[in-house]
């Protein structure tokens, strides 16, 4: 959706959280804080060209209409939407006080939305072919926020589009059920941050909150709660259309065969008995890949998965596969003979994941996974871009190696390593996630090209609806800039000064 | 205040927000988690005795009395505000829902309390002398809440007291400003831990929120803002009695002669000016010592501090005295020099805080410091029990060494140095807090006698309205049980078993 706007920057700092000062007890370096040229824009557009030019928007009468010229208007409910919601924005409380009654300035009483792309998708769900170059009123609106009607404010002129085209978040409503509030909230940040995609993780091994309409059972016995820490089909809907007004994809994972206890519950003969010695231990390891119950059982459970979620892509997860109890089942290991697999079970594993992405692509999704299904040698489909490769491990030497060995065998590339901001340590880690940089490995252009972006991930061990978003955000916005802006754009300390009055923007 | 009861202890874990397991990404070793005899006790009282018996509360009818022989009752406001809070934390909803009719057990419809204490201390500020032990209507009610009447609960006995007087926990308004309701919601939570006194560092080197009436420019010029960032007389009023009603002291800290740039913008000539070479810098340090004005200034000024501050004791600070901008003063130099002091900076720092000492000390308070004072050999009174000296620096070994020293040299101490919870890491860092003990330091038992406890300490560099109390919890309520129960109780898999109850109680 491509919108042709001039404007203007707000480049005030709010007292009201005005910065705190330097003292002891850290462990990491503050930035020097300065004043930063760009204000308070965040994340930094590709291209800004502010004047002197000051004056202001007209409180009383200003608003946000359709441009003649403009593909798309009064009709599309996703700009309509767009439009209410940024003039809250700039005028949080001003009209109600009816004030800006007097004008100092040349005032701006009109801001003119020009869609030029053909397909304004409208009703349709962002996807990875959207064009988001010039998102304007998003970007625009967002760093006007404020009082704004009651400051002067320098004509800017900016153009704009990501670097990344995949700049993701995931939350885990598993570990921790999460409330459709706290994953609302948490989406309205994302947008303030342009980041496009969900990753929703919403299945694991404590708890399986997600209700499938073709298996119940599986939440009703698999959930923390059966009907207070469950989302029901409208919460799933209710939360995929707030995301579509934001330009938020939601891409939903559904995590096998390791991370599966929770399904077990509900789901008979789906896990695999582990046995001690000659008999049954009693506990489950993984999916049990030799039965063909389980495929049928799969082949139904994505096929609702595939309608219920209508991005392309479905995360299949297989990470973390725990070979023990697969080794300790004397029926896995006849399997295994007769497959000639001898005792490598990553060849099982493999035997399983193949099936799956088989029964996935019956449902024309593409997929994403994580980096030990290729680590592990699991033959893949040709490296179409309907394969996303999900490198979450190591330390910044083995990732960027991963990265390069990835991209190497032609696959795309995303990148969480970095990231994984559940890891909290004393004072301003955001900075660390900031330098990380997914391009940042040895390998050819054609390499880079296929590095389609990365995902900030907060894993639930130790959040919920208490902590989860004061842990999160303005941390994840280190990571929304270093995927959207230039990748020159690495200035800590000019970044530190952007993102002090950008959070203070979202607090209010 | 004491009170005999006889009651029973809600055994249930609850479901709403179930402990999560145990998957990767760990710095620390998560406990075992396991049920503990002790349910969700916390802290663990000194003595628990409980029966097989069950019954359950009437729902419809029950209510808290005082009991005939009580020494203090229907004119005790600071009782029956107890007995409101109490009974709404045992019956959150479930009266106006008017559930509860059917009982399948035998029905308490009344708790007696009875004070058998001479001084009830309804209308007083609590104080080192009041007589905490078997707190029970506190203690009971707070491990009873939850949807109690639902449950058949054991009759348990309990006898109670604390093991140290002093069981603080340290807010930090000048690097963030702390809104009002932050505040109250976490005395709230320190009553629910026994915390019993809240050490208030309300004003540093960032901003002064402190109100004067006497000296009303300090926060006119120091706070963030002189109106929406600032505690007016009357909020300090409101904050000492909601305190006072949870048997909470409230410790005032206003601390010199370091760490008072704030107090510089509204009090000319309060600062050391420093000097490079032979002219002022323009920068400002320490409170100047030399100056008859600053002792005119902070009679005053604690004259005032005193009277808004009913407790006993006033904290005074003295930590951290960067001597370099003293060194830079000419003026400073030349009266070293008329005094004999040398170059030993730690003399004139001597000097400031005796002066400073006999100031307050006509005020008729006690007072606490840090232990830089002693540890830079600064003359005190005779070793009174006035006198406090807070323990907040250095490694394990370095603080029992000081430890050791403080109470040595015949002054009651107070730990702080594990227990600095600003300093977060990822995991289940509680437990190193709930490990460390203020008496375990190379000592005769006269020495261990002189710990009065120990104090929690959430310095504001990165926390505010919107981190602060998730931060803070539970991970506060592993010192709070320190502080409170025998010393024998360092079981951390039953203190993990509990905790996680106590706090999905508190966030209930």
């Amino acid at each position: 959706m491509i919108a042709t706007l001039k404007f203007t920057a707000l480049l005030l700092a709010v007292v009201v959280c005005r910065a705190t000062q330097d003292y002891g007890y850290k462990d990491v370096e503050e930035p020097t804080l300065g004043d930063s040229q760009y204000g308070s824009l965040w994340p930094l557009p590709q291209k800004v060209q502010m004047s002197t030019v000051a004056f202001k928007l007209s409180g009383v009468s200003f608003q946000i209409v359709d441009a003649k010229e403009s593909s798309s208007g009064a009709s599309c409910s996703l700009l309509q939407n767009a439009y209410r919601r940024y003039d809250e924005y700039i005028f949080p409380i001003s009209r109600m006080q009816g004030q800006n009654k007097k004008k100092a300035f040349a005032s701006v009483s009109e801001l003119q939305v020009w869609i030029t792309s053909a397909d304004s998708e409208c009703d349709n769900y962002p996807s990875v072919t959207s064009d988001e170059s010039c998102e304007c009123p998003g970007m625009m609106f967002v760093f006007l926020v404020g009082a704004l009607s009651q400051v002067p404010i320098n004509r800017t002129e900016i153009q704009d589009f990501p670097r990344f085209t995949h700049r993701g978040l995931l939350l885990d409503s598993s570990r921790h059920f999460l409330p459709i509030k706290v994953i609302l909230a948490n989406l309205e940040a994302m947008a303030w941050n342009k980041f496009n995609v969900f990753h929703w993780h919403i299945v694991d091994d404590p708890s399986f909150p997600y209700m499938s309409r073709t298996f119940p059972q599986l939440s009703q016995q698999g959930a923390y709660h059966p009907y207070t820490h469950v989302y029901t089909p409208s919460d799933v809907k209710m939360i995929i259309e707030f995301a579509r007004l934001r330009g938020i994809r939601v891409v939903s994972e559904f995590d096998t065969p390791g991370h599966t206890q929770s399904w077990g519950k509900g789901q008979k003969d789906l896990l695999t008995p582990c046995y001690s010695g000659a008999s049954p231990s009693g506990s489950f390891g993984p999916v049990n890949p030799i039965l063909n119950t389980t495929y049928d059982f799969m082949a139904m459970f994505f096929k609702e998965v595939s309608t219920v979620f209508p991005d392309a892509y479905i995360h299949l997860g297989g990470d973390e596969v725990d070979f023990s109890c697969w080794k300790s089942n004397p029926d896995i290991q006849k399997f295994m003979a007769q497959q000639g697999f001898g005792t490598d079970y990553s060849k099982l594993e493999s035997f399983y994941i193949q099936r799956l992405l088989d029964i996935v692509t019956t449902t024309n999704k593409g997929y994403m996974i994580w980096q030990e299904v290729i680590d592990n040698g699991v033959k893949l489909k040709s490296n179409t871009a309907d394969t996303l490769i999900h490198v979450w491990k190591g330390n910044q030497q083995q990732y960027q190696a991963e990265m390069a060995r990835v991209t190497a065998s032609g696959y795309q590339a995303l990148l969480s390593t970095p990231w994984y901001l559940n890891r909290i340590s004393y004072g301003q880690d955001w900075q660390a996630a900031y330098k990380a940089d997914p391009q940042d490995f040895n390998g050819t252009d054609a390499q880079k090209k296929l590095v389609v972006g990365g995902e900030a991930c907060l894993w639930g061990e130790y959040v919920d609806a208490t902590n989860l978003t004061p842990r999160l955000w303005p941390r994840a916005s280190a990571v929304g800039e270093r995927l959207w802006s230039d990748k020159d754009v690495k200035d800590t300390n000019d970044a530190y000064s952007r993102l002090i009055q950008h959070r203070c923007r979202m607090v209010q």
